[in-house]
């Protein structure tokens, strides 16, 4: 029989990572507790994810209200739906083949999809052009990264493409970059600096790289993932003169660029700024950016959207991106009308617009109180610290573990926030992320919340992790 | 710049195939159409892909509308909705995390979806039984089968993994083993037994094939992909008994198991068939079966889903498996909601059982009476045969194209039957599928056309195709 030792080489690194684990262990207790077993708790709490309907956050009604007409035409001539939402459900079928979302699109998406985004990224950057061709529609951001760096991706040994990666990194990254075969390059993001990047940092990361692989491309996210950390103009302005310098394909996560709510920041494009740089630049830098409408205020990851935008790429090299994204076939018909809408929402005057308008502004409230709450009762605690977040869906805190945890996951095999995890997720029931995922200095333990959660579910979480905490670092100290 | 000539090694040998050209050059003659060009034709129909919305057949309303509740769960007080569709609505939410479809799933499914399937198989296969977690659902077939050919490749040169493929074979199944990195091992299909597999082909196939590498895994489409032949019972048997003699992993494409329609024909699965030939085979022959909601009666491929059930495979296999479902994320959960319909659809007694159970028999009828009258049709016109089709959504016809066609085709770089498909494109506005792209002997000219389409829509192309056909010959012989 096909046994795990003969399994594509390439592949046989990949391992099942600490958050799988975390999840179904979450899975197992959510059972036990279904069969009536008696915990301290009634139900785990998952925030571990930038999954935010998971917690209770609504989604946008607008959206599901325009999804379920296309799905279900009948509903065209409800009068209790609001007109607007029955007429773009009556444009968009008429987009598609048939008049049901049940035909194919294109491999790239639905034109008037495409359309709506290269407008979209148009007033976003101040009207710095954008082309509905350049927009490729995915089926989530990581469908589109992964068709980039399959492209990127040649050579053996020193010749191996190489993707310069920040650490922390979103954490599928090093999971995808093994899959398509390419050498995931770190370079440390500076946790002091609220997690900037350091231009020496990266110049040195480069350098070292140059023994092992042929660094290739520039992976960033912007907002960053988990940091929270926004980059500004002069920052993003640097990694483009090091990228035109050192000829790297910029690959630029974006997926948070709604998400912004630290005081006077705002989120500035890597192509906004690029063209802002002069033709110099904006003839030369090859960029490819990500967005969906996963992550962000939105929260639709079950619908499957997304889009990348590409710069500066040879159209040769974009037929095969085109005839890649063809291979999975296109994305969720469901899927690309939820990102049309999140590109183009109702406007002033239309029926729905207040509604949207103050659903949006909801979440995004919540979103930024709780990020301040969060910080707040995070640095309350003994042996935590925590970067101020501005941006992104994730608070990542720093826990100073005393030797004695750390001592103990080491004999049981763990990371110490892998310990630390179980740990409160067994005794409160609360589900985070652990930092070890997302790559860390040695005895730099840190923990992943989404902060994207009703209030209350936020206050329930603090407290489980505020007692568990000093029961944690008790326990640990009455061992020793 | 990053150009052509830098693109991965392993995908620049990726073409554009001629069905992308045929489609981009149809949307070309609409486009134009739109702009006000008079042509002999008001519109292009597309019955080149198995797509049936795309031509007007029209969605099963229970699936929409149970899709449409939730998406938008304020209509489970909509009392003008079935009460059952409400039910399965509110219980399929129930299963979501958050209660919404916006939520991530498991990267193998949601477990109602994957316990559905099982009971599904276990009840279409006598009582063999199904086991929930061998089901992984997918954004369709084809992301699932692109995983296990992922798993199974491995070596260079003569050791590298060949996968015997029929031909004709499933136009997308090259580049999609070009992309892997597998070799496709081709076995010819008997088109005057009417497509049916010979075993000295695979005989021969199997031993030609070692000389240039290593034959790991047997794949077949049943029924069969464009050729509409529905395999015998003995057939399979003797399938599954060469995979157990050359330990062979079986990869079973039977997306068309709800369309088989021959006369005292029925579909009979490899499954069914392996456990029912005794534990000698039905411990060990590993296979892999793809089913998905694109491709058959619902057709609803805009929403992406399918499943796959492994049998006999490895349990560490199994989690690379998971594993690499994970890297793209959880099918939309729109699609598997469809899928879970498909599976598990209303039963006696419930208020949608009827309409239901009369909407799939109208397109089943719909399938058998085009499929005939497709036939009878086609061997009317001169040059053409065509075996009669019993499953499947397509007709497979042959021409026998005289020998200027042929010619003019090959000064214009083009095969002879894209030659005719484009002229046919041009002239009528009819859109059909190249045979070349299935892989055919040297001067065997083949279209594809799919007959799950309204009858009078089937009538407009047949008329149009008798006429062109004509024309065509005609046009031929005063060239010579």
């Amino acid at each position: 029989m096909y046994s795990r030792r003969e399994v594509n080489p390439m592949l046989r690194g990949i391992r099942v990572s600490p958050q799988w684990a975390l999840q179904r262990r979450s899975e197992q207790i959510t059972a036990l507790l279904q069969q009536g077993e008696q915990k301290p708790f009634k139900e785990v709490i998952d925030i571990s994810s930038g999954d935010s309907h998971r917690t209770g956050i609504k989604p946008i009604s607008f959206v599901r209200q325009v999804l379920s007409v296309c799905l279900y035409p009948e509903l065209l001539h409800d009068d209790t739906l609001p007109v607007d939402v029955r007429q773009r459900a009556q444009r968009l079928l008429g987009e598609c083949d048939g008049g049901s979302v049940g035909s194919y699109t294109d491999s790239c998406g639905l034109p008037p999809v495409q359309r709506s985004v290269a407008e979209f990224i148009t007033g976003r950057d101040g009207g710095v052009p954008s082309y509905p061709h350049n927009i490729f529609i995915s089926a989530g951001s990581q469908t589109a990264l992964k068709v980039m760096l399959k492209l990127l991706v040649r050579g053996k040994g020193v010749s191996q493409t190489g993707v310069l990666t920040p650490q922390p990194y979103p954490h599928t990254l090093p999971m995808l970059l093994e899959e398509v075969g390419a050498v995931l390059v770190p370079y440390q993001l500076s946790e002091e600096q609220g997690w900037a990047l350091e231009p020496g940092e990266l110049h040195r990361a480069l350098t070292a790289s140059r023994e092992h692989c042929r660094p290739r491309a520039l992976y960033i996210s912007n907002p960053g993932i988990p940091t929270g950390h926004v980059q500004s103009r002069k920052s993003i302005e640097w990694v483009i003169q090091f990228a035109a310098e050192e000829r790297l394909f910029l690959l630029v996560n974006e997926v948070y660029q709604d998400c912004v709510y630290g005081e006077g920041m705002e989120f500035m494009s890597y192509k906004r700024v690029l063209f802002e740089m002069g033709q110099q630049y904006s003839d030369m830098v090859e960029l490819a950016s990500f967005h969906s409408i996963s992550n962000g205020i939105m929260g639709e990851c079950g619908l499957r959207a997304g889009y990348m935008e590409l710069v500066n790429v040879d159209p040769a090299v974009m037929v095969f991106a085109k005839t890649l994204l063809c291979t999975d076939i296109s994305a969720p018909v469901t899927g690309q009308i939820a990102l049309e809408i999140m590109v183009n929402p109702p406007r002033p005057g239309d029926p729905s617009h207040s509604k949207y308008t103050q659903e949006i502004l909801t979440n995004r409230i919540t979103l930024a109180q709780n990020a301040q709450r969060a910080w707040e009762f995070l640095i309350g605690l003994p042996g935590v610290s925590c970067q101020p977040v501005t941006g992104g869906l994730f608070i990542y805190p720093r826990l100073n573990l005393p030797p004695e945890a750390v001592e103990q996951a080491r004999s049981d095999g763990l990371e110490a926030d892998v310990l630390y995890s179980q740990s409160l997720l067994d005794e409160e029931g609360v589900c985070v992320g652990a930092g070890c995922e997302h790559g860390q200095r040695e005895d730099k333990y840190h923990i992943r919340l989404c902060v994207l959660t009703p209030s209350a579910t936020l206050e329930k979480v603090l407290a489980c992790l505020g007692s568990f905490h000093l029961h944690f670092l008790d326990q640990f100290s009455q061992h020793a």
